[in-house]
């Protein structure tokens, strides 16, 4: 490493020294974010912004091919709408903005900045729903939503952020079932495929599922530091939201039913996990389907004839197959300067093409996750590089993969919970007899929760890690995000 | 007309009779929008949304094209940021929502829900900008924002909506000017090859400019009731923000300097102006480019052998041509309620197919604007129905403009301006002196406002059509929305 590109990459606080310095100087440097001038609340740069455009296009794509349309509802709630379900006021009441005053006039009835939709969207459903064959109603939306946190970070847990929401109604009991897990499904299918994260799915505990649901379904993944982020939710909202609401419906049999419901979520926090599970101490390590920049094109000692023009040519030619490709054509910054921006910027793959690359028709590829460079020639090169691109998101995946299963632990008792959580970090795999009281007295000593209880259940002891009791459930626990 | 028709296309009322009814009676009844629980907030329902949808992306692929990138700046503003540019504040402080509390805490400083993001989007760039090589900064953003109106419309003035803004900065005046002409010729290609909107692009006056703004350009179109409908504006917005929120970069000179800033927008009003320029008796009439469904199948006697599996491929092909199709083989309504409900919401092109066209390897087209019936071959459908929608898009245009001009009326004095905007409706050119009293008193005897001074200036009279002194401008006046 050139003293130069050891100066540049020092800017970076280590990962292994301060792992949250490391994941906020990446933010601020790599220009995703900005804080703003107001509490809590983030700029998203459009470096950021064109990952979570690309996330939106492959959710898109994937919740209208399960039938969903997109809707738009208001921003403001009426505070008796959400104070209609007894468990989702007492959940998010705490945590709203208000709005009080529109323009000098002081409003009879205040109004809450949506934290999530239910409330209001029900309000409509129960418009718009009469007969069974106006369901079932798939409607999704993306918007902007407000929680008032205390302790706010940039994607992770901000005062607004953004996300999308999909709100479900159906005939029938089994069909919410169902799409609650399909949508779960398509959240851990995407995770896998487009942001290389493998997930653990499950069910969330009774104290951790969603403010006015049945049960709540979750993907969790790991981060670099052992902690563990909630990827995205899906909720069975049973008929809970349908009595309070009165959304019934005439079913085929002549009576009147209430609809079951489901709704689900990811928000830009998943930008959050993709910089936690694929950085590293150069900086971040985009997947190559979402990353702004796929390939970056160095042109080396381009003032000499032919290099740019040539360097130009193949630009249109990645471009035209579909590639995001930028061509770094500056004649500010030195090569090695380049080399080591597009690394920390994370772009999955880097061209170089000099002199003598264009005597032997050939191109030089870099992989940021390995840094294997290769020859490859100019012939079939966009085919050459959405091949690498593959390979970069495998191994991406594999390598985290790898790191979750490194970091994750069986524990037997309270002493190998607290030692595993410690010293190794990670999820701690250990069965639970199903009550509050240890749920929460493991949190209260280790400060780990209930991430879920796996959809893979193991039967690790017959007895609960805290109680030792009766087990009922192999549950995955670890410090979260 | 069949005895069904009229009582189904009855619901909706006449626009000669009641313009704002007939409005009302399409947005409801063609599923673009319902009112919701919030004063003066609409819920966007899918068949809207889709159009939305459409826009934005035609939009976003001219933003991108010209240099621009998104971001995503706070839904909140705190008060002391909107306080900082005087005229800004003048203009937007009275029609602004207010939060107050955030949870159970009142809050030290007041934040405004964004009208408009000038102020906090300032604020950044004072931070971003340092030197020449930051500039031009080209960015917009997608967004909702939120504006206490009293009197509200779907789509036309509501207390929320949708739109993009762009907020540019760059290093000079003239290239500030440029931008803000640029991306009014955007809007005004996207109005004309998108929407199929004619528009009389122009300035607008002091009076009506954007409070902030050193000028304010626009473009205007007139519905089909004669009122004008002001679609997109593009402000420069000079140096006024650069001072207050201190936007200062170094220059290639070595001096300090401060930037020239454009901004400029367009809204979901759009589709308001969509509805009162095409639409009809019958209902909707979507421009193909943004129709959510652009050719609608209605198979005849679909029971009968081999009719639904031939209109299943031509879906296919269709469908894989890029075109947006829906086949309508609901057995539950009749063929005439199907040719009716389409062509209340607009689908531009209609193909049936029943055993007799099969049998003479042809379907029969429909276009939506002329009710021109054609019988076309089955090979190259695709093309011939693109060729179709193209026809659509040009009739679309030439009409409105053919309405436009029809409605368009000089005027040399009062009385023939009061005259013309009382019996004939529409826009009102006549030559200005340029005074605001003259403004006032021309809006407060007629209700109609300057829309805009045209680019195309033409000289009719040597006087202002309202005080008789020395006349500056052509202007085109109009009632608006």
């Amino acid at each position: 490493m050139s003293k130069k590109k050891q100066e540049f990459v020092a800017h970076i606080t280590s990962k292994e020294e301060d792992f949250s310095r490391w994941y906020t100087d990446i933010i601020l440097k790599t220009d995703l974010v900005d804080y703003s001038p107001v509490r809590g609340s983030m700029v998203i740069k459009p470096y950021g912004y064109e990952i979570w455009e690309n996330i939106q296009k492959e959710l898109d794509e994937r919740f209208k091919a399960t039938g969903h349309k997109n809707a738009y509802f208001p921003l403001f709630i009426p505070e008796s709408l959400l104070q209609k379900e007894a468990d989702h006021v007492e959940g998010f009441a705490p945590e709203v903005a208000w709005v009080t005053h529109g323009g000098d006039e002081k409003l009879a009835e205040r109004l809450v900045v949506r934290p999530t939709s239910e409330t209001i969207i029900c309000a409509m459903y129960s418009k718009w729903i009469q007969s069974y064959r106006d369901l079932p109603l798939l409607y999704n939306q993306w918007c902007n939503v407000v929680r008032w946190e205390k302790t706010t970070r940039p994607f992770l847990r901000t005062l607004e952020f953004l996300w999308q929401e999909g709100h479900t109604a159906h005939a029938t009991e089994e069909e919410a079932q169902e799409e609650t897990m399909k949508m779960l499904g398509v959240y851990r299918e995407f995770s896998e495929n487009v942001l290389a994260i493998p997930m653990v799915a499950g069910k969330k505990t009774e104290k951790e599922k969603f403010a006015g649901a049945v049960s709540t379904y979750t993907i969790e993944a790991l981060m670099q530091d052992g902690q563990a982020l909630q990827a995205g939710t899906s909720h069975n909202l049973g008929q809970h939201f349908a009595k309070v609401f009165d959304i019934q419906f005439l079913d085929r049999d002549g009576e009147q039913k209430y609809v079951w419901q489901s709704s689900w979520g990811v928000t830009t926090r998943l930008i959050g996990a993709i910089i936690m599970v694929h950085g590293d101490e150069r900086g971040l390590v985009l997947p190559p389907k979402v990353a702004p920049v796929q390939v970056v094109m160095v042109p080396i000692a381009f003032h000499k004839e032919g290099v740019l023009a040539k360097a130009e040519a193949l630009f249109e030619e990645l471009k035209a197959a579909g590639l995001r490709v930028e061509l770094d054509d500056r004649d500010t910054q030195s090569t090695g300067w380049k080399f080591n921006e597009w690394e920390m910027k994370g772009v999955p793959v880097r061209l170089e093409i000099g002199p003598k690359d264009i005597e032997k028709n050939q191109v030089v590829l870099v992989r940021r996750d390995t840094h294997e460079k290769i020859f490859v020639p100019m012939e079939n090169l966009a085919d050459t590089i959405k091949s690498m691109l593959d390979d970069v998101h495998k191994g991406l995946y594999e390598k985290a993969l790898a790191m979750r299963e490194a970091h994750t632990h069986e524990a037997h008792n309270m002493d190998e919970f607290k030692d595993a959580l410690e010293n190794k970090k990670g999820f701690i795999k250990a069965m639970w007899c199903g009550r509050d009281t240890c749920e929460d007295s493991i949190k209260e000593e280790t400060g780990a929760t209930a991430r879920c209880m796996p959809f893979e259940q193991e039967y690790l002891d017959e007895h609960c890690v805290c109680c030792g009791e009766k087990a009922e459930h192999l549950v995955f626990f670890a410090r979260a995000y």
